[in-house]
């Protein structure tokens, strides 16, 4: 078997943690299979690179700062090769460079394009583990980039289906996907299985424990992933296209996102044009718009709801009422004390309940629903903050997600 | 003007140090010039990164140690060009992979080969200060190489050939080359000029001013390098083919390097072959022997001393008494406490007095020649290594060296 293994910041942080992952990549290697490593940096070494730039220069440019962290999982990748020759087994680093890990010219927050997988395949055949950075590319320019926060996650999954690997294991500090949060829902179960869909929508949710992108890449290549803990031996969850889960299971998952805000434009007038304009203003500031509801018409004026990022909230205020004359609006407000929950399950294509079960069990909690956006496997609603936690727990129960 | 600019680890250890030399450089952008700034590790970046190494694997592979270690200029370079973008200039940061610092395949040592200046010219054209990576090449494998310690002269005077700069400038923690160590002999002067054969019998005395290579290829492909300081604003020493020193001047300098043992392989059959197995013995083992001398033979042996550095000693009287039946000796010693004192000046091409004036000061000062090696333009003895501070001071006042 070709197997790919990313490991996390967290899994390498020092020396014992570097010792017990090359020991855990080993055992693959000497069960007979090739072994591919992506690391990303060791710990904060990343938040310091960071720091000493903006210590520097607090406009640091992308370009340079790219550059700067990089550095980071090179110096993951050399120590874990050594490592591994330490223990006795023929291991080598490779950087974006090395193995071509082409990407869109953007810094910062780069998009994967394609990998020139001779090097590793030629270093594989050669008998050796191949340890990978993760995180970075190089663009068109001959400059590192770098994927943006996770990024890791999708350097592995673009390696798996360039190598045509036959499952790529994410390690990370969880040992699966949860049907919620632990800390917040006790009864939450580890699921066996997921679908892409279902972990796409979870990833989107604001539930860290898979980049977006490295899910899409998995999907479009028919990656078979495994999210598992680099801490424990349990079997982990497998993302894949077609879960076997038990019939009877409508959703997979809630989960609940604190970090949104709702911003209402009261009473723009009823014609075409307003809401680009609104949305045009928040594009041109790179702000991302979330769930967007609009009233109906009424004396000839209407509103227009929507949510955004907790930590874009002063910006989008300020943004849109610096645009307040151009948009026509009478009145621009924030609330910052809300949260979305949602239910995500390739069972609700099948299920036409679900919407019901969800509203029930939010009503006999006493929860004010205060917006609804629905997609083909996933149901969100926007609550008020201080219920997230309570609409969570409800919710799970709703659907008899919990362990026995 | 194109000029080169080469800081070292101390000169950027720091945002302070940084933030000087970023201004500096700065100065002669704004005068017109273009200029490429060569930059090693900050401080003990390297030291703590070949640390961390060590702790993880004793015996880490050439390879990876120099896989690791470039991470330290690559550091270095973006910060650099985050000060200087902070003071309002272009600047760009380009590591051994985007200049093509092309070098020969061996790690950890490796030598330089060529540069493609290409991407180094559009940057400057485009405006901007370019800043690489010093000490840091790629081999024909497209692995990372470094050029040993001190390999970041290497890089500066080889960009300067690739680049045809006017200049070189490589900026040191000493105010330039001066006549004697000023620690040692206190009224030791400093040169402002020197020729690149005179610089290069320094550089192999242990003078750690420039790096060897550096000087070489400067010579060869004619750049003129200027050795100053990055903590004071005075001249420094040029570098060039040929010196306009006034003509009274015989000698450029005195030095001392306590870093000699001399071995005595005693009694060997007087017989052709016998030093080809002693040194092979030691070239097998990569020990660099440096002054030989040869008795001559008597009762149909003969006895062979010769130099290595002191740090081999151990291991060269090992692997001849390992070696010693093959070779014949009769006894094999060695003596760790000796001194090389040389002088260096291409006036001893045309001054026949020179050794007659070097041993009458020894003399004078009661101090016992031991060996004695001669070449062109320099003139080694060695000798008792307690004497080697005073043997600096009486050659250095014989040949009029030192300020009025």
């Amino acid at each position: 078997m070709l197997i790919v293994k990313k490991f996390g910041g967290s899994s390498v942080a020092d020396k014992e943690r570097i010792m017990n992952v090359a020991a855990r990549c080993i055992e693959d290697y000497r069960d007979g299979n090739q072994v591919v490593v992506v690391l990303s940096a060791m710990g904060k070494t990343t938040d310091e690179l960071i720091a000493k730039a903006h210590d520097i220069n607090p406009k640091a440019s992308k370009r340079e700062l790219d550059m700067l962290m990089v550095t980071g999982e090179q110096v993951s990748v050399a120590l874990m090769a050594m490592a591994m020759h330490g223990m006795g087994v023929p291991a080598v680093s490779l950087n974006a460079f090395q193995v071509q890990m082409k990407t869109s010219s953007a810094y910062g927050n780069s998009k994967l394009k394609g990998i020139d997988s001779e090097r590793i395949m030629h270093e594989l055949e050669a008998g050796k583990i191949v340890i990978v950075t993760g995180f970075q590319g190089v663009n068109r320019y001959d400059d590192y980039t770098t994927l943006g926060r996770g990024g890791s996650d999708t350097t592995a999954a673009a390696l798996a289906a360039a190598l045509h690997a036959d499952k790529c294991e994410i390690y990370t500090d969880v040992d699966g996907v949860y049907t919620a949060d632990p800390r917040i829902v006790p009864n939450a179960r580890k699921l066996t299985e997921i679908t892409y869909d279902e972990m796409l929508e979870f990833a989107s949710l604001g539930a860290k424990v898979l980049h977006n992108r490295s899910v899409e890449l998995s999907k479009r290549y028919g990656v078979e992933l495994v999210v598992r803990s680099s801490l424990t031996r349990e079997e982990g969850t497998i993302v894949k296209e077609r879960s076997d889960m038990m019939e009877g299971m409508i959703i997979s998952g809630v989960a609940a996102d604190k970090n949104v805000a709702m911003v209402s434009v009261m009473r723009v007038k009823d014609e075409p044009g307003v809401a680009f304009r609104i949305f045009n203003t928040l594009a041109q500031k790179k702000i991302s718009v979330d769930i967007i509801l609009q009233s109906i018409g009424r004396d000839g004026t209407k509103d227009i709801l929507f949510t955004v990022a907790k930590t874009d909230l002063d910006e989008t205020i300020s943004a849109l009422e610096a645009a307040k004359s151009v948009i026509g609006a009478k009145k621009i407000t924030g609330d910052e004390h809300i949260a979305k929950v949602s239910i995500v399950g390739t069972g609700m294509e099948t299920h036409t309940d679900t919407a019901a079960r969800m509203f029930e069990a939010l009503y006999n909690a006493g929860i004010n629903v205060r917006m609804i956006d629905t997609a083909e496997i996933r149901m969100t609603v926007i609550i008020d903050e201080e219920y997230a936690d309570r609409a969570l727990r409800v919710v799970h129960d709703a659907f008899n997600l919990g362990n026995e």
